[in-house]
């Protein structure tokens, strides 16, 4: 078989390519190997326009010198599809799209793939895209996560074998998706029978590089381990790693982007972090490798540092890191479901305040409402304290008192409920204020035809300190995987941020220091009937992130503190998606029985 | 290795137990071959209930004569535990427990095992319990279902081959695990590697029977599934083929029970459905086997009917088969999660006419609470069906009139959305509504300690003609994976079996003749946006459940269905958990993405 492109817009577009057998490709060119990591930010579904996007960054790509590009894993469907990969005809379309790319160089793109036998599941693969309608099925993923938030097996049969093919300059290249390179460091939860990395590895010395396409999402401090994966893969390879990731939001799932290219003795490039981007890697002259940010149609070009394993990593990280993954997070959410503004209930208190904040920051003020209701038991300073917080994030402000709406409420509720009914849990009471002020919240979505944002953070629903169908109402719920301490540290950031800005930090101080309280009970505070929250969150993070009963802290406070975890699993089964910023976050990775004893 | 077991309560005690190697465990005894089928309806996760309950049955298996026992899969912590699989210690947790069941015969339970190598998941597996504290791995299940509501490619390593013991009259017996079976008769998504069937069949023609231990999950029109699945597995091997299923609610999973025992020739003698039961199959003699149905601690005796291939199955089926497993599953929910009461909005129309029979058929009319909200646009027809409805089902009925309280709240809500701005989105008016309600029965719940139930049903659900944090409200939805049309169909069927039981039918008549309206504008009637309900359940579940785009009806009404029901996935993201009576539902098994175009 014998293809042949003479096509495309300028000279470097006179390839031969030969497809010597089934997973090998021969290109015959004479220019020097630039590959272009396309870091694109993908919509699940979208078929067309990531097809689209594809086409766009490679010719920009190509514009800059690149002779081969690579997407990231699953870039033509987005990561991850889910059940809309048990369509019928949805991989077909992903095949189909890939055909109709025009591009000058050839594209290795993250695709699913046609069974290799009739009644099996389609794999995870990489299909080889010439740019003139000629595509190619070059490699099946064969290590398929299927824990914590991956579902891979549910979708996808393994591949059996390596696969190498020749790039345009005849250097010889293998192929690897996400996982594959990561039993090798010993970054899983359990052991696969098979190792890609060494696979490749003792198969073939000839290699020049290897490629990597990645859906590999965010988690806070998963940065290093991810450059360990890569790094250790270049070692054992003892030649180039190129690890081409997704960026953006996919409902609770953030990628960061950060691409990776390791060379043997460690030496790094990283991608930038939350943003689209093309890495243009100079396999022969490294140091002459380029970034691309992409911003809508704007292309910033920068020298791609490289970083020698001794080199700290220069790229965010910490709560910088976290606050971006949320914003990310908000922001695409909307972007991809077509939602131009949200509304939430702002009462004056921290994590009503984080969450109007990082709105402001993921939409711009114009787009966030933000509503104080004020009821029997609310304080004045908290009033004060809402508003101060809006206007200063320049947003919109709304203030609606409803004690009077409260209380006219209860007195139709004594009708079916009376007060001297011993036997009822006065609990009631309180749900009904966050019901009220749920139901005027998501009036204003529907009627505006905005989506209303979730306040909670992780620390309340994992202990049931909210109330369905009250505050937890929305479509998003941005501090949902933060706890109540990681808030605090947000709010500060943010508030550093607008001063690094020359701007007015917009969360009050009083809002930052005064004890937390739902103000659902005269005089409440959070601190009555909990334990401080940094005993509450040390507490939460041992169980839920590493499977730990703490033993630091009185057994007796534990244990009540588990016990209400389990007890409010219901709570959690009705939440709305929230970004994913730790190693294990309520959501899709997060499947816990109800009627049962836990 | 030598076990001899000498205590026990009766003369069937005094066997020697020899393992032969590994996998291989021989049996010394004089007794005609009795082997129970424990079909139980174990808790998840409540391991010290769940092994007592097997002792307990396999003492009233032994008083009849057993020489050995079976369970269901994973009946020592419930099926499916999820990720209650992940705690640390709760694997060694089940087979403790195992260790600690006293019993005369040998029992084979279906538990969670231990990883084969370090840094392995663990297995799906059968462990041996001597019933004096000896505890042996016999076997790993091999084939993992990982699809719709299956995730255990998640929690568990597959076995790597079958396992033959020999039970206590030295017959050889082949060990198998649910899906294990499956493949052989094709009733798969898509291909194993393996058939364990097959692997019986061609390693031992030695073996006198095989067994299999089973959670297979009901849906309608399941059953002649299961039995052939259980027949072809018996002609196959050429030897009977016992396969003990699990029965009871698990969250939104239902078991039916109906354990099967399958002889060469298809005949069959089939476990009760929907019940606890001891199938004791007398494998020299089958017509000498008897069923025992456990209802707490009463024991009732029949003979076991043997049905040739040529019978049509005796079993209850259809839409009385629907309406069982909603009931069970009802119940299971609440008595599992110690719930005593249940609370739901009661309209006159025929959702929450159901929902209420239902639910006093699951648990009693005296825990069931109906309360009639009316508001301005209410019938009259309305109330008193509602009012006629509850008084004749014995349960509570409430009223409470909130046409004041809707209009209080308008008039609240006016001051932020107000009356004249033309791009209001006059919906929010209509919601308001179903979340005031909602808000009553919540507080009603909260009040009391009860559970609230959602009433909707799978066609709302499928276009979003419900309200999240109104209607939608509840800790679980009975009808949530009815269509509106067997909506009617399970209506009909109640007030039938009422008057075969000498009673008054429940739901009036006119609830059931007159035309749905969510009675939330003047005079508005489902069927003015909406095509007939026959139309849009036959779209929607050409769509659903068999992936097919309906080409029957109107193109336009078809991709209007779809578009809505595609843009209403975020009300089921967090929808309550509703029992799975169809093929697919809404539910654990039903992963779609919501930021994106599908």
């Amino acid at each position: 078989m014998l293809w042949i492109n003479k096509s495309g817009p300028d000279q470097r577009s006179d390839y031969r390519f030969i497809s010597v057998d089934l997973n090998v490709i021969t290109y015959v060119d004479q220019l020097m190997s630039v590959v272009a990591l396309l870091q694109l930010n993908s919509i699940v579904g979208d078929i067309t326009h990531n097809s689209s996007e594809i086409s766009r960054l490679a010719a920009i790509a190509v514009e800059n010198g690149a002779t081969m590009a690579m997407t990231s894993e699953l870039a033509i469907c987005g990561y991850p599809p889910r059940d809309l990969l048990l369509e019928k005809d949805f991989v077909k379309r992903c095949e189909q799209a890939i055909a109709r790319i025009v591009s000058p160089i050839p594209i290795l793109i993250g695709s699913p793939m046609g069974p290799m036998e009739s009644n099996n599941l389609p794999s995870n693969g990489v299909i080889y895209c010439s740019g003139n309608g000629k595509i190619k099925n070059l490699y099946r993923k064969q290590l398929l996560p299927t824990y914590d938030v991956f579902d891979e097996a549910r979708y996808f049969e393994k591949g059996n074998g390596i696969s190498i093919i020749e790039d345009p300059n005849l250097m010889k290249l293998g192929i690897t998706i996400c996982e594959d390179a990561w039993q090798h460091s010993g970054h899983v939860p359990s052991d696969y029978d098979d190792d890609p990395i060494a696979q490749l590895s003792n198969a073939h010395d000839s290699l020049s590089y290897s490629i990597n396409l990645s859906a590999s999402p965010y988690h806070a401090d998963k940065e290093d381990m991810r450059l360990d994966v890569v790094r250790s893969a270049a070692v054992s390879l003892n030649h180039p790693y190129l690890m081409c990731n997704q960026v953006g939001g996919n409902d609770d799932l953030i990628f960061d982007g950060r691409s990776i290219i390791s060379w043997p003795n460690g030496d790094v490039i990283q991608g930038p972090a939350w943003k689209e981007a093309i890495i243009l890697v100079n396999l022969d002259m490294p140091k002459n490798s380029k970034i691309i940010e992409i911003n809508g149609d704007e292309c910033i070009f920068k020298d791609a540092k490289i970083f020698s394993i001794n080199d700290k990593s220069k790229n965010i990280g910490g709560d910088l890191d976290i606050l971006e993954a949320i914003t990310i997070g908000l922001r695409d959410y909307c972007n991809k479901s077509d939602i131009k503004s949200v509304v939430l209930g702002v009462s004056g208190g921290i994590d009503s305040a984080v969450t109007a904040a990082i709105a402001c920051r993921a939409l711009g003020p114009d787009a966030v409402h933000g509503i104080s209701m004020p009821m029997r038991y609310s304080s004045g300073h908290s009033k004060d304290d809402a508003m101060i917080l809006i206007k200063s994030l320049g947003a919109h402000f709304h203030q609606l008192e409803l004690s009077d709406l409260q209380n006219i409420s209860e007195k139709y509720l004594n009708k079916l409920i009376p007060i001297d009914d011993s036997s009822v849990n006065d609990i009631y009471l309180e749900n009904i204020q966050a019901r009220l002020r749920g139901l005027t919240v998501m009036a204003y979505a529907n009627a505006y035809g905005g989506m209303a944002l979730a306040t909670g953070n992780k620390s309340e629903l994992a202990i049931g300190y909210c109330t369905l169908y009250g505050d937890m109402c929305g479509g998003y719920a941005p501090i949902g995987d933060l706890y109540k301490s990681e808030v605090y540290r947000i709010a500060r950031l943010i508030n550093e941020e607008a001063r690094d800005n020359g701007k007015e930090p917009p969360i009050p101080e009083s809002t930052i220091l005064k004890p937390p309280s739902a103000e659902l009970k005269p005089n409440q505070e959070d601190q009555d009937s909990l334990p401080p929250y940094e005993v509450l969150d040390k507490i939460l993070e041992d169980w839920i992130e590493r499977g730990i009963v703490n033993t630091e802290f009185d057994e007796k406070t534990v244990s009540w503190i588990l016990k209400k975890m389990k007890s409010n699993e219901h709570k959690r089964w009705q939440m709305p998606p929230a970004p994913r910023v730790s190693n294990r976050s309520f959501g899709q990775g997060w499947r816990q029985p109800l009627a049962a004893k836990k």
